[in-house]
């Protein structure tokens, strides 16, 4: 493996000195910019870019051609789990991710299958491989998945969600079958998150997209407790180094401390939490990752700037602060407006 | 005016001692009901029903002769103020709220006029009065409003939205004239709300539905500020009553402090929030609405019992507990579920 040239996101991660804020962004590899746009168009659907090895590649490494990134991040869904369980996922322009054989049953549920990466999703851990080797150690590479309650909320729905309905019904109905089914995906992450570190993954980050939909009780017992069981799963180090964990949930700025005592390392928060008052929180024990509301993107430079310096102040002097978005870019973004981002970040954190 | 019979919320909202909980629900007169169907029927479509004087008392009234709440809401839409600016609220069936004539530019900001309830909005105040009367003093009538932000997108949006694209670009690029659009739609709620207070109005609520979905920041400055000026401008009292303020920010948990600075009397809460560690933080200046999912109340009588019990020990003893749900109740809830809410919140919570 090449030796890494730009460490300062690990660094940042384990809450030591660096030069200057390290910035990436969520989906920083999508619609908004127009290479991604033509080998997409060149792939096919969405499915057929994420299982194509060397496009998957190519799109990853595009914004790193664009801007001063100092992560990159596998290009890959968060549903490949459920996929590879048998749900059939597709994509209709224009709309959400949807399964054609959602989960509703006790007999859907005990059918389901721990996976196997190794045998069941290849296609991701191939691209990893790729990236990190692509790479050359520029900067380091994050691998993902997303969380057993997310992936759970879209295999009993079908779809993406207003209110969750059929999943919350489940959980506050049949509380254990929704525990089997969170247990089956639990242990499928960690097999899942392991195979990207054995394959190259330097990161990881759980996206908990829909654990802010549920109540405090429910979240502990339904989302955390089993990220906690991905945390205490995953192989610690690779190639001399830790791995740090991530976990992000969307809004879940009312549980940091809970999260924080999960052993992961780091953070990620949506754009509603002050990071000044998150780090009061919770800064002594993880780093923190954000937290730009992505609608500023649309804003003028002069705009950008003053948030991003907004940011930077309320983080205040010390370790521990990954510069991100507080959800996804996009597609609407102008991709210039991303550089003024970057560039800001790296301009006003400079030491 | 009759006495009142029933003056249990009034009490826990000035967080004085009662002999049980309070609880109404919100969106409590709405589709779930099959006699609220019934009367919309006849009505035609839902603004028919919101400005027919009659119904509207009629459907405020309904839930009240199924169940033992101790709180009636008028029927009314958070949107009827844009409507009588002008932009022409409707409703498709199946789909949110829509405006036929979104406000987009400078020119149409600067056209709208703050409101005159007496001339612009007679039927919400001719309901006001009738459902008053009709009520003959079983139990307190709420009034309300949506808040200025929240009134906002839906005007610029011109419908519900995901991520408030239009809305939020105005925001961080013309803050200006978002400020413009805000200050008279504060002074028209200060309006709306005093009027509906003389016309019988004993409590008021302001919904800021989606206030939750700005940065720490942006909230402080474009929707919290408006509702300090609201409460600021309301009338304090009448038939010799104080007449209590509720703030409702869906999202809104981390940033309680903030809400009970504004002079308020209480908060609404999400089901996100712990109710225990929200009375903590806030306990000793406001009282507190809510906060179980509405999801809820799809499971079995025994687990929507134990859920109640659940928040009611974690509030614990001492005033100032109104019970609610966290949102609006949705239309795929059986009544029978509803009562075995209500009637568990009394059961479990009296001295």
């Amino acid at each position: 493996m090449s030796e890494l040239k730009n460490d300062r996101f690990l660094k940042a991660l384990m809450r030591q000195p660096v030069d200057r804020t390290p910035v990436w962004m969520m989906r920083q590899a999508g619609r908004y910019l127009p290479e991604y746009r033509a080998t997409r168009a060149q792939a096919g659907d969405f499915m057929s870019l994420c299982k194509n090895t060397e496009l998957a590649c190519e799109v990853t490494l595009q914004p790193l051609e664009r801007y001063e990134l100092d992560a990159a991040i596998l290009f890959s869904d968060i549903l490949t789990i459920p996929d590879a369980m048998g749900l059939g996922l597709y994509f209709e322009e224009g709309e959400g991710p949807k399964f054609r054989k959602p989960v509703r049953t006790e007999a859907d549920i005990e059918q389901l299958q721990v996976i196997n990466t190794a045998s069941d999703l290849s296609y991701v851990t191939d691209a990893v491989s790729m990236i990190r080797r692509e790479l050359q150690g520029r900067v380091p590479l994050i691998g993902f998945s997303g969380s057993p309650w997310t992936l759970a909320t879209y295999m009993i729905e079908g779809q993406s969600s207003r209110d969750f309905a059929r999943a919350k019904t489940m959980l506050y109905t049949q509380p254990e079958l929704m525990h089997q089914l969170l247990d089956k995906l639990a242990l499928s992450v960690i097999d899942y998150l392991n195979a990207q570190i054995v394959a190259g993954a330097q990161v990881v980050q759980i996206f908990d997209t829909w654990g802010g939909a549920l109540s405090h009780a429910a979240y502990q017992e339904f989302s955390l407790a089993y990220m906690q069981k991905i945390v205490s799963g995953l192989i610690k180090q690779a190639d001399g180094r830790d791995v740090p964990v991530i976990l992000f949930t969307k809004g879940g700025g009312l549980w940091l401390e809970a999260m924080a005592d999960t052993g992961c390392h780091a953070l990620g928060l949506d754009w509603t939490m002050d990071i000044g008052a998150a780090k009061k929180r919770v800064g002594d024990q993880v780093a923190l990752q954000g937290n730009m509301d992505p609608a500023i993107l649309r804003a003028d430079p002069a705009t950008i700037e003053r948030e991003v310096q907004g940011i930077l102040a309320s983080f205040g002097a010390g370790n521990g602060h990954i510069f991100n978005l507080g959800h996804g870019i996009t597609p609407d973004i102008d991709p210039q407006h991303a550089k003024v981002f970057i560039e800001a970040v790296h301009k006003f954190s400079a030491n």
